[in-house]
C-alpha cells in the first residue's frame, strides 16, 4: 500500500496527499501502544472524570465487568492518534464523524494499533483538495477490533494537476440504530449503585428533549492539552508548535474538547456510564489555552437494550466557551462563536 | 439519607445547604477509585516527593510492608476529594482539621470510597450560615477503613428563614496521642538503611523545639495544581475556572499546598517516613499560581512506639509563598500574610 | 564515606563540595525508585515518544523480549536524577559524558538505585572550583547494573583555601566501539514490521555522514518540564524555584531537552529503536519555557552486532530554538546560540 507514494525526498513522513487514497485501500497504521493504569490516571488528572465504572474497579464488577476498563474516549483518542499521520496530516479541515461504535472494553494491559479503510474520495472543484472518508478501526492483541467509526477530512492534493479520481460518496447513518450497538459482555445494571454512581437520575428519569447545563467550567492550559494529546500519540504539529500562529498559542485538539465536555456531563448526567455509539460530531470553532470550556446536553432519543437493567439513551453533548447554554446555531444555521463541539453519541444508563 | 434534600430543580447536584444536615447523619460519597502505579507516578510528578518507602517498593519490603503504598497524603486527597461535593460544595471557609489518622496503607490496586458523619452543627449568629463538624472515612474494597479524619466548614443555608438546629459542638482532642496512633502492620525501622533514605539523622536526633528551614522552592503552575486537584477528584469548580476571579487566577486547592510543603520537607525530615496523625490544620492564606511555596518545621513532640525501631515524632509544618524562615503570626495573633499553611502531624521515624 | 564531610550545621543537605570528594570513593545515592506503567504513560505524556518498542508490549514481544521496558532515555534520568544531591547540587557546570551504556532493560516493577565512583579530581586554576569525574551506575532490586555512564562537573570548592588534591584526568573513550554495546538479551529484529514501526527505512537505508532534518517543533511550558524533571526526582532547585531568575523563569533540565529531541527525531529515524551508548554530550545552551524545540541527527557511523537483523548506528542528535537545520558551530568553534543539546549516541536498527 505503501508503494502507491511518490518515493520521499527526505527520510521523514511526508504524510497523504488527496491523489495518494484509492476507495478500497486499506492503511495499516504506525506505533501500537500498551495502556495500563497510567493512562487511567493521566485520564483522570487531565479531566474531571468521575464516571464510576471508568474509576473504580470495584464499581466496574458490581456491574459484571472484570475490571475498570480504559475510558471509552481515551479508547478513542489512541486509535484516533494513529490515525494521524496518515491521515491528517496534509488535512486542511476535520469534517465529520460517522458510525462510531465501542466494540469490546479495552482492558489495562492490552496493546491497541489502528488501521483504516477508504471508503469514499470526492475532489474538490477547486482543484487544490479533496474530500477523504475512511473506516477506521481499533484492534486489540488479539485482533479484535475494538472500536471503529467513519471520519472525513479535507486533504490537500501534492499536485493539482493530478487527475481526479472517480466520486464516492459512502452512505453513512445519520444516527445509530439502537439494535447497532454493542453492549459490553456481561455488562449489567442490575445491581446498581446510584449512591456511589454520584446521582439518582436514571433512564426513565430523563425526557427526549429536556436539556441539562452541567454548570461547571474549567479554563485551560497549553500544558494539559499538550499532555494530553501527546499521551494519544497525536503528532499533528499545530497542537504543539507554537511558532506557527503569531500569538503563540496552539489550536487544541478536538479530542481534548470531547474528552473535557464529556466529563464536565457527570453533573446532570453521572449514570451515563459507557458511551456505545458516535452518531456524529462537529468540531465548530477552535478552542485555544485560555478558554474556559462549559458543556450542556440534550436527550436526542431513548432505547432499550437487551442487558439487563441497561437502556440506551441519545445525547448531544455541546461544549462552549461562553455564551448562554442551550444555544447552539444563529439564525443562518452557522454554530455560535462561542460553540466549539457538537457531539452526537449513545450512552449506557441504568433503568 | 439523600431524602433530607428538597428535590432539585434541576439534574445538577445542588450540593448540602446548612439545613442539610443532621447530627449522626452518615452521607455516603459517590465515585469510588481504584488507584495504583499511575497515581504514583503522577504523585512524583507532582510533588517533589523522595519519602523512599513511598518511591520503592524495595525500601517499603526492607521495613516489613508487602509493597509501597499510595503516598500517606496521597490517600488523604482521595478521601478528602470525595467528601466535596456533599460537604463543601456550598461551603464558605474550611475551618479546621482534628483527629486525622492513618489506618491501614492503600495498596495499589485498592479502591477507595469514603463516607462522612454528621458530628456537629452550630448556626452562627448571622443566621446565614452554620458550622458542620464531619468525621469522615476511607475505606478500601474490604469495608476496611483506611483513614479517618474530623473536618468543619462553614455552610450556607439554602433559607435564611430556617430554623437553626440544636447546636452539637464535639469535643476534639487538640492533638492525638502517641497511643491513639495505628501502625501499619509488620512495620519496622531495624534494618532500616539511612544511606537510601536519604539522611543521616533519626528519631533521637531531633529536639523538641528544633526548627528546620526545608531551604528548597518550588513555583507553582496553574496546570499543576489542576491536574493534581482533578487526580483526587476534587470538584470545587474554584480550582477550575479562571473566569470566577477578576485576574483569572484559580484558588489553589489546600491539600496542594499540603503535599507541597511535605514533600519539600524531604530536606531535612527525609526519615520522617510515614505520616500517621493529623492533629490540625490551617489554610493560613490562599496560594495562587505563581506563588513560590517553600516550607519550614518544628518539632513539637516526641513518643515512643510499640513497633521495633519505630519513633514518632510531632511536627509543625509551615508552607510559606515568602518571609522569613520560621515567622508565623504577628502580634495581633494572626497569620502574617506570606503563611500559606500551619499543620500539625505525626510522622513515624527510625529510632 | 560521608564521615569526609564536615557535620553539617542544619538537618538540610548541603551537598558535596569539591574538596569532599577522593579518587576511588564509592557515593550509594538515596531515594530507590520502583518504576512502572505509570512512569510509562507520563513519559509519553511528557514527550512525543512513539518508538513501538517503548510504546507497545506486543511490538516488544515480536522483537524477543519479554515486555516493553521503560524507555532508555527514562532508565538515564532516573539514574541521573539520584546522582544530582551528591554530585551537582554545588556544581557550575556539566561538562560532559562519556562511555554511557545500557546494560540491561529495566522492566515495569524494577526498582532503581544508583551510585557512583569517583574517577577523577582536578581543582582548576583559580582555586575556587574543580573538575569531578564520577561514573554513575544504575541498578536493579537484583543489584544488576542496568546502566552506567561517565560525567564530569564543575564544583565549588567550600573553602578556597584548602589543598587541592593529586590531579587525576581519566582516560575516556572519545566514543564506545560497537563491541562495547551490550544487546539486550533475546532482542532480535528478525520478525521486524516497518508498518507498525512507523517507516520503512532500515540500517541499509542509512549512509554516514547523512543528515536528518526531523521537522516537528515542541513549544515548551514551565509545568511540563518540572513535572518531568521530579518524576525523575531530580532537586536541582534551578529547575523549580523562580524567583532565582529576575524574569521567574526556571532553568530546563538538560535532561529534557535530551527526551525531546530523542523522540522528535523519530520522525525520520523511527527505526533507531533502542539506545545502547552515549559517546558523549554537550548541553551547547539553556533552554527556558517558551523555547520551540526541535532537532537534526548527522549519521556518524555504522556497524553489525551478532545479534539477528539488530544493526548499530551512531548518531549526532542536535537540538535547536531555531536557527537552521544542520548548523551547529560558528567559526570560532563555539556553539551557536541556537543550539541546545549536541549528543553522540548509538541506537540499534533493524538490518
Amino acid at each position: 500500500m505503501k508503494d502507491v507514494h511518490t518515493p520521499p525526498a527526505t527520510k521523514t513522513n511526508p504524510g497523504f496527499f488527496f491523489e495518494d487514497y484509492r476507495v478500497g485501500q486499506v492503511i495499516r497504521h504506525a506505533v501500537p501502544r500498551t495502556v495500563g493504569s497510567g493512562e487511567r490516571a493521566l485520564y483522570h488528572a487531565l479531566y474531571p472524570a468521575r464516571h464510576a465504572l471508568y474509576s473504580s474497579d470495584a464499581f466496574a464488577q458490581s456491574c459484571g465487568l472484570a475490571a475498570s476498563p480504559l475510558d471509552d474516549l481515551a479508547a478513542f483518542h489512541v486509535v484516533f492518534g494513529k490515525t494521524v499521520p496518515d491521515v491528517s496530516l496534509n488535512a486542511r479541515a476535520n469534517l465529520g464523524y460517522a458510525e462510531g461504535r465501542w466494540l469490546k472494553p479495552v482492558w489495562p494491559g492490552d496493546t491497541l494499533r489502528a488501521e483504516s479503510e477508504v471508503i469514499g474520495l470526492k475532489q474538490n472543484s477547486n482543484g487544490k483538495t479533496g474530500v477523504v472518508w475512511v473506516r477506521s478501526r481499533g484492534l486489540n492483541q488479539r485482533g479484535e477490533v475494538v472500536m471503529d467509526y467513519v471520519r472525513w477530512v479535507m486533504v490537500k492534493k501534492r499536485d493539482p494537476q493530478a487527475e481526479a479520481p472517480e466520486t464516492v460518496v459512502p452512505t453513512l447513518k445519520s444516527a445509530l440504530r439502537p439494535e447497532d450497538l454493542v453492549i459490553p459482555e456481561g455488562l449489567h445494571f442490575s445491581a446498581y449503585d446510584d449512591v456511589l454512581a454520584g446521582e439518582p437520575h436514571r433512564w426513565g428519569d430523563y425526557e427526549v428533549g429536556e436539556q441539562i447545563d452541567h454548570v461547571d467550567g474549567v479554563t485551560i492550559e497549553e500544558a494539559e492539552h499538550m499532555m494530553a494529546t501527546r499521551l494519544w500519540q497525536n503528532t499533528s504539529k499545530t497542537h504543539f508548535d507554537g511558532t506557527m500562529r503569531e500569538d503563540g498559542t496552539r489550536l487544541i485538539y478536538g479530542g481534548h474538547v470531547m474528552s473535557m465536555a464529556r466529563t464536565l456531563s457527570f453533573n446532570g448526567l453521572a449514570n451515563a456510564q459507557m458511551i456505545a455509539g458516535l452518531n456524529g460530531g462537529a468540531h465548530a470553532n477552535p478552542c485555544f489555552a485560555g478558554d474556559t470550556v462549559r458543556a450542556w446536553s440534550e436527550v436526542l432519543d431513548k432505547a432499550e437494550t437487551p442487558a439487563p437493567g441497561v437502556g440506551a439513551i441519545r445525547l448531544r453533548l455541546v461544549a462552549t466557551k461562553g455564551g448562554a447554554p442551550f444555544t447552539l446555531k444563529g439564525e443562518d444555521g452557522k454554530y455560535l462563536p462561542h460553540v466549539l463541539l457538537d457531539l452526537d453519541y449513545w450512552a449506557l444508563m441504568p433503568l
